[in-house]
């Protein structure tokens, strides 16, 4: 790979070689039964060349060096035919690593046959606590990634690693009632998934959900689940912490570093290095050391993240978040591991003190949330009556509200943390919300 | 692959093996400048097989026999797991097919060169009309495939070909109007695009998209454009054609063969042999022939679509419509190429006679049509003013309604078909619509 490096540096002034090799397996079930097993692996090398601060980018799915070598031809063409980009400084120079964690080398070669094995026994289980209920879908997934970045600057760094994740969907059907889909997830660097506690926790929430509740408009306590914060968060919340929306005045956090922007049990940052994190990167996609970067400490807003570009447009370093998307090549700001900081008190003891409110598992509609300015309209669904200490009931409602009164409504965040491996991977317990706003469906 | 398939016999009382090889570069634009070139290509071997009933289906992305046979033991490990669905009658025997049309071979070995070359032009083009005028997206595309279908009942078709897609987004700025995203698209079986066509269209809307108009309640003529119809259609009314959903009863179509479910104007079928078909497949993914299904003639619904499963829990024959889904691995009911019949006037006879309605390109939130009644709640955006035969502007507005009373009110299809090679890829003319409902937004 230094002597492509050694060939791109006849077109480009300067360039960058991201070689990524994946081995992903997989299996299915629908409707409880075993729907599909897959293995499927690859190679993608990426080119990104700059020459006259014009860029060329190309992808090629393979790692030989005879099509790594018409790759760079080809985004060397490509940075012929593009403008200048007057805002391009450098790509990044190399930087201090972490040391590496030890990958776990039982994920490079998991058979999908572990995987069915854990979806029959899923079904099995849940079938057992619950004959009503139909397991409607699901999946369980290993992931295996070599990846190795390389640039004309110095920087070559190389990491391997995997990660496993499951996930069931439940619905139950009792008389007339038919509940809305309900998901349980697990997801972690070894093969050891809580099968026993996903069906656990799933069937627990299709029995509160045979028994549905009208709702009505109030004012509330809401209790929301990893999966609603991560919904929620992923689209309202967090690209507001983009240093690219800073320059291009799309965040509403700007010249807010400093301020108390949530309530004191809200601290956030993105930490590869967490112990729950999936992919534990020493290294973003442009080779640039990833560190634990602090957003929110205590409820006061703490800074922006950065990727190499946008840093160096606005004078400032990269802070490691740079993702690379696969799919086009690019470089975007993003986050590897977002962990909101864990409370004291488990999950039971905070329904037990609720007179009356809501525990809400999953938020419907965040995708179309405004991070501009935080606004957000969703439907709360499924979510869960809490009355004298004690869930009574399911109930669908409707919340509009701003994201940023939301988090100076956070009242206590639990002991409990949970790891949600969709969107931008979160780790985050239950969070408490005092008097919030519903609207009655 | 005939031994693997005596191979796969061992395990299973029959079983299917599907090989797709593909060959896909693609080109992007972003922002006026070329963002990436891209060439990717693969394997992918699939396995259906069946004993006692029971179901496995297994993926891998290789078509090497040892990784095949692999596939096929982990496929019968599943069946074992699997229990029985009692409704399996067997998997297609051998039909007749139709004379495979000649591929262009040119679009095997298409480099991305000329995809970048395509979107150069096609930027230099639209800035050169009007220099308010941002390329902000775009995309050339040539996929090439070759795929091989055997099952143990004798069936062994096999097929290659390819085409190619090209479409750009364009957003104007001119004082203080900014332009929605406005589209335009070309697909085909050759190389050779149209670039000026593309451009020249999208342009004009972008001019008329300057004028902002307000739009209100009223009941106006409107006519909808390929893009609007595709997206609307896809999701409202091309579900309830599937044999599927009348197993399942969710088609409001169910008892309705024979009946006028549109006026006179809509012929509406599904034809792989349409000369403008991208896929001219001769046999579908489970290698039943295929054939032209007419599911609306002169506004007369005709009858629904089968792949081989539901149409023998039926008591059918498949259409040759089951489409596998290469990510899953498995075969639902879906469509070719859908072809609206196209009319005798160009669409601006059609225009020249409105007094006052409204050219509608785009529509937003089709996705959430309810295909088991054909409500559809959207938002027509761009929409184009037409007063006294001609465009005068751009507004947005909210139609809600039912795609059946829609389709009876259709007055004329015009004599241009434009081919939209997304989602289900459908062949469609401007169609007219007297007396819609809108609302003003």
């Amino acid at each position: 790979m230094e002597n492509l490096i050694r060939f791109g540096e006849k077109f480009f002034d300067e360039l960058e070689i991201a070689v990524y090799r994946s081995r992903d397996v997989s299996a299915s079930v629908e409707l409880n039964e075993i729907s599909m097993a897959s293995t499927r692996s690859g190679a993608l090398t990426i080119i990104r060349g700059i020459k006259d601060k014009r860029l060329g980018l190309a992808i090629v799915d393979s790692d030989e060096p005879e099509k790594v070598k018409e790759a760079i031809e080809q985004a060397a063409k490509m940075a012929k035919l593009n403008s200048p980009d007057e805002k391009w400084v450098s790509l990044p120079g190399p930087g201090k690593y972490r040391e590496k964690p030890k990958p776990n080398y039982e994920l490079k070669e998991a058979s999908p046959d572990a995987l069915v094995d854990m979806l029959v026994k899923g079904v099995k289980l849940a079938r057992e606590k619950d004959e009503n209920l139909v397991v409607a879908g699901g999946e369980g997934g290993v992931s295996w990634e070599e990846r190795r970045i390389l640039n004309s600057h110095g920087i070559d760094v190389s990491q391997e690693g995997g990660a496993a994740f499951f996930f069931l969907e439940f619905v139950g059907r009792k008389g007339s009632v038919v509940t809305p889909g309900i998901f349980d997830f697990d997801a972690r660097r070894d093969l050891n998934l809580d099968v026993e506690g996903v069906v656990e926790r799933a069937a627990q929430k299709v029995q509160w959900a045979y028994n549905v509740l009208p709702s009505k408009n109030e004012e509330v306590p809401l209790i929301l689940g990893p999966w609603a914060i991560a919904g929620l968060f992923s689209y309202a919340l967090l690209p507001a912490f983009s240093g690219e929306r800073l320059v291009k005045e799309t965040t509403p956090l700007a010249g807010k570093v400093g301020e108390k922007i949530a309530s004191d049990v809200i601290t956030l940052y993105d930490d590869p290095f967490h112990p729950l994190s999936l992919e534990p990167v020493i290294a973003d996609g442009e080779g640039v050391p990833t560190r634990k970067n602090v957003l929110i400490e205590n409820g006061t807003f703490k800074g922006f993240v950065w990727d190499n570009y946008w840093a160096k447009v606005y004078g400032t370093e990269s802070t490691g978040n740079g993702k690379r998307d696969t799919k086009s090549g690019g470089i975007s700001i993003g986050f590897h591991s977002v962990v909101i900081e864990n409370g004291k008190r488990p999950l039971e003891d905070i329904i037990s003190e609720i007179d009356r409110g809501y525990l809400v598992d999953g938020l419907q509609g965040a995708h179309s949330s405004n991070p501009d300015n935080g606004n957000f309209a969703v439907t709360a669904n499924p979510a869960f009556l809490i009355e004298d200490g004690e869930v009574k009931g399911a109930s669908v409602f409707l919340i509009a509200g701003n994201v940023y009164e939301l988090l100076q409504q956070a009242s206590e965040v639990t002991k409990e943390q949970t790891i949600m491996p969709f969107m931008a991977t979160m780790i985050t317990p239950h969070i408490k919300f005092e008097g919030v706003k519903i609207a009655g469906k």
